[in-house]
């Protein structure tokens, strides 16, 4: 994982750019694989590619100074940002027609490898609602899944508090700057998530919530994730949307019935009627996840390969400060990973320092 | 329609051979076509056919006397015995891998020929299912078609009333002899019904309620009907097996949802579940049946063959007393049906009291 303050400066510096949104951040990698580069291109590559006005905003240095807020918050133990390019960017997203190039963290980058399963729904739920959002999520969750939601109040908080009471973890997509939470009554409950699980944002630090943010946000919830399960749900609300981009990404979707005489229920029905699985039961999705397969997969995954750190090591003895430039990674992290390694066995310590890996 | 008591003796002796049910009277029939010819037929050749018993029963002679019960039942002029062979027996029962080879009718047999849509559910419906119930099928009557439903308490006796108030006419299919009504308390909608449409059993005269012949009861519904609603349903219920007999007939399965939480609506989820359609208007359902083409199907029909009487006339001029015996039809009655199409334009009177069909 890139966590080098370097190796991420030119990620901030793209992103603080106007109007240089993931469209055209991919569309610069396309041609310049190495962030760097894009900064050292020629002026009229540029401008072909993405026009005046930010081709000269590329030609400017990149300087520390200007990115202190996002550095700063970067310094945090439990702060990240991993970027389109870094190995441990989540498999899943990369999927995606239109993956995200930021990805702000704050928790345990690990969590977005569990296998992830999204509860989302009306902020303005029905007490039962809740209470079917709250015991769905730990029922999942004790059974292996662990629980995404947006933060949002209603649906969205029931399924943290039950992820969360049900395996101790959760993830939570925002779309806001992670240094901003937003309900504000839902700051426990972040910090809780971000303790046990991760607090995840496409947007750079300091954007406050916008409309057309949560639309975007709710892509990545439904991509992190197997499944969707939408409980209550208004017709053309959010959460409908959430789950038509679950479906065009091919993820199961599924929604619990109502009373046909609930405005909250519609959107549930709609959802069934164009072909999500209606559950009546947390056992429904887990048969359906055929959830020890996903499980077993999951384990199997982890053993093959617990680390992008050892892939990057190679088969050679490699010393620490080549190391470090390879994985991007400061010495002083890069050392406590190896020793985790060396205790488990999968990493030799050699003399001269260099590290061998053991298979 | 075969009204003329001596043609539909043969059939009410074959009815009250114990042991004898539709099954073996469908391979009788097969063997001889002409239900009088089976009374008639070899000892031997019946032995081999049905076995000892049924063929010593076969042998007797048929008395009328022995009937009288029936007779007296069918000389009313609103009650009839529409057998397999008779051509207005109807179309789609006759297509079922199992048919009813009696159908007792009390009110109109041409309300067989309407397009029907039958309702079922549960007996102790929550006051809300009775009242859908009621709705629903009130709209689907206004919208063209006559509602089929079982008669008994609960969610039948609302779809009943509500066919009654679209459109006033509807068909309760009984699991006991049409001299018997169950439940009692249901005697007055039974009246009604028959008044402004049909009562229907495939149950000899005097048949009490058996537990045995509700199923039976439901394949006819579902059988009649171009779909089957389900409103309210326990799993394992009767009315899941109307549904199941539906599927298996081709028939659209329509269920209404409910929480996840009531179990009435569990039945109704597992038919959601296996591929029914989940239902919030009396409109998804005129929807998904494409009704204008149905209705004019249904007025197509009607107009090309608007009495079976026609098709046995044949392009000759034919005298009463021959076509009376075509038509297993007393004289007087089919006087009164001839004065009807001569009115009506289709039939002409010729010298020498002979009848020609005009187109």
């Amino acid at each position: 994982m890139i966590s080098d303050p370097a190796a991420l400066l030119p990620w901030l510096a793209l992103e603080a750019i106007p109007g240089l949104g993931p469209e055209t951040a991919r569309r610069l990698l396309a041609a310049y694989p190495d962030v760097r580069s894009i900064f050292a291109a020629p002026a009229s590559q540029l401008k072909a590619l993405v026009g005046d006005k930010i081709a000269a905003a590329l030609a400017q240095p990149i300087a520390a100074a200007t990115h202190r807020v996002a550095l700063d918050w970067l310094a945090q133990p439990d702060a990240h940002l991993i970027v389109w390019t870094d190995p441990a960017y989540p498999e899943p997203l990369r999927a995606l027609p239109d993956p995200p190039m930021w990805l702000y963290l704050k928790g345990d980058p690990a969590t977005l490898a569990r296998p992830l399963f999204a509860i989302v729904g009306s902020r303005n739920a029905t007490p039962q609602g809740r209470r079917d959002a709250q015991a769905f999520a730990q029922t999942l969750a004790e059974a292996g899944l662990t629980i995404v939601s947006g933060l949002a109040e209603g649906i969205d908080t029931s399924a943290h508090e039950g992820g969360l009471a049900g395996n101790g973890a959760g993830v939570a997509v925002v779309g806001t700057g992670l240094d901003r939470v937003y309900p504000a009554k839902n700051r426990g409950l972040a910090h809780r998530l971000a303790a046990g699980g991760a607090l995840v944002s496409e947007f750079a630090l300091g954007t406050p919530p916008k409309p057309g943010h949560f639309p975007r946000r709710n892509r990545i919830i439904s991509g992190l994730s197997l499944g969707v399960l939408v409980i209550e749900a208004a017709p053309q609300s959010g959460s409908l949307i959430t789950a038509r981009m679950a479906a065009e990404q091919g993820r199961e979707v599924f929604a619990i019935p109502g009373s046909i005489h609930s405005a909250l229920s519609k959107g549930c029905h709609q959802l069934i009627k164009q072909g999500a699985k209606l559950v009546e039961s947390a056992a429904d999705i887990l048969e359906e996840l055929n959830l020890p397969w996903v499980l077993e997969m999951a384990a199997r995954n982890a053993a093959a390969r617990p680390d992008p750190l050892l892939d990057l090591m190679g088969a050679s003895p490699v010393g620490l400060d080549e190391l470090a430039l390879r994985a991007g990674l400061t010495v002083d992290s890069l050392s406590a990973m190896l020793f985790t390694h060396e205790m488990e066995g999968r990493v030799a310590v050699l003399p001269g320092g260099l590290y061998q890996r053991l298979f």
